[in-house]
């Protein structure tokens, strides 16, 4: 059977993977090395992320804020397992002003050479504690529950479209607490903020847990995360949560007075989900004629085609689809007005069909002469493209009355697609009972081999290290310790003492 | 009269603009050179002009893109009279790694010296024109209609919190047509857009016109403005719309064949709005008592105090406000649900009301034990603070019904906000004959010197720079030439010669 992409999953999942972002224009290389240029379609799916999230983040008694792209380097050098993690891929900006070079070009001004370098943020946990160390002096000032969308910069040297990219946009929280369990309650809050805007919104369903020490977040006391299985069985950190204690409030001087009048440092936590996400919804549903966008995120939920050869009879048929296409923008679905599109650019119809079939539009209408006269449109499913004789699955429905149960048909379009991608992932999470199991499920070559959920004791420091060397042979890395998991029953594969928690064990993004 | 500020506008004008910054917790000092942390009664303000101004560019058919933050050098090198406008006061990123200095500390690593240094926008001309160079082969390519949301950074001497600061944000549109006149369409389209939004969302009156050949965006063909009136008469550009015609196509090589199958250069426009309009809220709308935020654009429109006072009696307290929320809730102002808060922050109840009035909240509404008592609830209107007998006019109103008239309420500070503003600034323009008049207008040292309207010749080159430097030395700037203006009906101030057009001069931030 012929697809609309030129490669299939099948044949090359990286390549497949490209081919989306590519022929679905969502993204393309900027000529700025390890940079994007994020494109209408690809940036409206992130707005509609950001709008469902922002929304969430609200709702749980959060503020907007902005804090400075750059960040002095001295700020780095106060807490040493943060600088340890990020110090290697930083932007470094040296220089306030150009100058020509007497060659036609241009160079730094010598000049003007900054007198302490500044970091383009990679996150901004030190920038907004020196801010928190401000606005926190008693008990009363807290919690300070704060949230930022900005774009960060790390320096990576292989980078890949929105899964990691030098420059990526983000939100990142921040909040100081008073205790430390208020501040793990918040940690684990924002974590199912996370769990709820994937699973309910991008219909991808995902793993919550605490990340093994060896994954924290550098200088965190405790990593959560939630996890997402890709098409190919890799898993893909979708968002994280970060309890810090009190190890940037010592380094930033972040204090308070407590009720007693004594000075205490603030907990604090961080969090934050961003641009990635948008790889994890093209690896948990797109196909091999390109995206498929959940509803709830979909820049535009229906597109409408008309038919149209250029002749007298083309008005008629545009009022027809605008009628539809009003119709549609009265109705609600997910509790927002319905987004309907009626596509009007010159190309031809057919290149439009597939143009957003490769988008992954929910909802594509054609609608020709022929369906007019009948009182009819032709509804194509994006979640059911084909029929089981391999054509295209347009179905003709009378346009009247359509607008009316497009609400549920969309809802439906959502939970198909969560529950295509739950039923997948739910299959490739299999539980191992030793390391032979693990060597040789994965050397198994399954074009999807899914995630081990294995018994451990929780080693530490060389023990740990060791634990993760046997697994970086074998690529594998450990995912998380799902949270709400039965308790442990037997012996941990690594090392054979009692197992004290599950973990989750696959190759990962 | 006592006032909730300590300095007031008539005392000094600056240190009044700053302390209402401060008192209204709007942005503070970052602790990096000229950047700011907007807190978050400063940031939500910005998300509701982002949220007003991004309703009307996408509702006039332009898409949000994103684009890289860093710019190759070589980029700026293309767009000769550009770079001359920018080149000197950039950040310049020339490293991609930090190490360990050996001395504790952290220094750019010799070895990641970048071949070619990147530049921290300072806007995104180049770098989109790169992309629509891409983007553009055919007239059925065009038009291009882009606009994105984004930190830009331009390495600024003097700095002023929101006025002029290294980091601000943004949006900046971008455009690529197929003629001449359509570009110039556009332009003017966004201009307009730009004054609804000003008047009709953040209250402040403005005028709109092209600017003089000397204040054009560097490499524009044709620049126009929105100029909004401060209350020390300065005059503030509040928004820019740039018709570029062919230099930065030329520049970049955005090529399209057109319908007759010939290559031409594509005709470009920009246009952008930023966190500066916030400084033009705050001197447009600020009083002694601090901020006054219009309706639309404020974070909170209904703020609710209860008079807590620790005792059994405050349960029931919170319930008859929490009630009077609800309700306000669920009424619509301006098209949008009513945004009320009920504060229970743990604050003494008259520090909360001087803080809502300092942040300029519309209406702040507080309740005692004898309010509920009687049904009632005391509201205060932020525009009519005072009584004539100089008390705080606080109106016991019934609570039950309140809420059905508070879009009504809103709606008409919006219009006495505007009302006021419109009022000084037609007041404070007015038309001088003579150059001799122009002189003795501005020495007269009045408090609100305003504008003068004068009619001009539009000399250029050494005839423009002349009139440039006679302004400069009374502090004037040319502001711009109103749309719609009169014919005019003498000689030029300047050169005696026929005038050919009105022009705005004044002082400016």
């Amino acid at each position: 059977m012929k697809h609309a992409l030129p490669v299939t999953r099948e044949a090359d999942f990286a390549a497949w993977y490209q081919s989306v972002i590519t022929e679905a224009d969502m993204a393309e290389e900027s000529g700025v090395r390890g940079c994007m240029v994020i494109r209408p379609w690809g940036y409206g799916i992130w707005e509609r992320f950001q709008r469902l999230l922002d929304d969430r983040i609200k709702a749980t008694g959060h503020e907007n804020c902005y804090f400075p792209v750059f960040i002095p380097l001295s700020y780095f050098e106060q807490e040493a397992s943060h600088v340890e993690g990020f110090a290697k891929e930083m932007a470094v900006v040296t220089h306030h002003r150009l100058i020509a070079d007497g060659k036609g070009g241009l160079v730094p001004d010598p000049a003007a050479k900054l007198e302490e370098p500044l970091v383009v943020r990679p996150t901004s946990e030190t920038v907004i504690g020196h801010a928190f160390a401000r606005w926190v002096q008693s008990w009363r000032d807290l919690p300070v529950l704060i949230n930022q969308w900005a774009n960060v910069v790390r320096w990576e040297m292989r980078t890949r479209m929105f899964l990691r990219t030098a420059e990526f946009l983000w939100q990142e929280g921040h909040t100081a607490h008073a205790t430390a369990d208020e501040a793990r309650e918040e940690t684990l809050k924002m974590l199912e903020v996370y769990r709820d805007f994937a699973e309910n919104c991008v219909a991808v369903p995902v793993i919550a847990g605490e990340k093994p020490e060896n994954e924290r977040f550098p200088g965190a006391v405790g990593t959560w995360s939630i996890e997402a299985m890709m098409q190919d069985g890799k898993a893909l950190q979708a968002g994280t949560s970060h309890f810090l204690g009190t190890n940037f409030a010592k380094a930033q001087n972040i204090r308070f007075q407590n009720a007693e009048g004594q000075l205490e440092h603030a907990q604090t936590t961080s969090w934050g989900v961003s641009t990635r996400m948008i790889g994890a919804l093209i690896m948990v549903h797109g196909d091999d004629d390109g995206l498929r966008v959940p509803p709830r995120v979909a820049p535009w939920q229906v597109v409408i085609v008309p038919m149209l050869r250029d002749t007298p009879e083309d008005e008629a048929l545009v009022s027809y689809c605008r009628e539809l296409q009003q119709a549609l923008a009265a109705e609600s679905a997910f509790g927002e007005p319905v987004r309907a599109l009626l596509d009007l650019k010159p190309v031809k119809a057919t290149n439009k069909r597939w143009g957003w079939i490769k988008k992954g539009a929910p909802l594509v209408i054609e609608v020709g002469g022929r369906d007019m006269a009948a009182g009819n449109i032709s509804v194509i499913r994006r979640d059911h493209l084909y029929r089981e004789d391999g054509k295209l699955d347009s179905a003709a429905v009378a346009r009247d009355g359509f607008a009316g149960g497009v609400a549920a048909l969309l809802e439906d379009i959502q939970q198909t697609l969560f529950d295509q991608a739950k039923k997948r992932l739910d299959a490739n999470i299999t539980p191992a009972g030793d390391w032979a199991q693990v060597e040789a499920h994965f050397a198994k070559g399954a074009k999807n081999p899914g995630w081990l959920e294995v018994q451990w004791s929780r080693p530490t420091g060389a023990g740990l290290d060791a634990v993760v060397e046997r697994l970086k042979a074998l690529k594998l890395t450990l995912r998380n310790a799902p949270m709400g998991q039965a308790a442990t029953d037997g012996a941990c594969i690594f090392t054979g003492d009692a197992a004290v928690e599950r973990v989750l064990v696959g190759r990962a993004y």
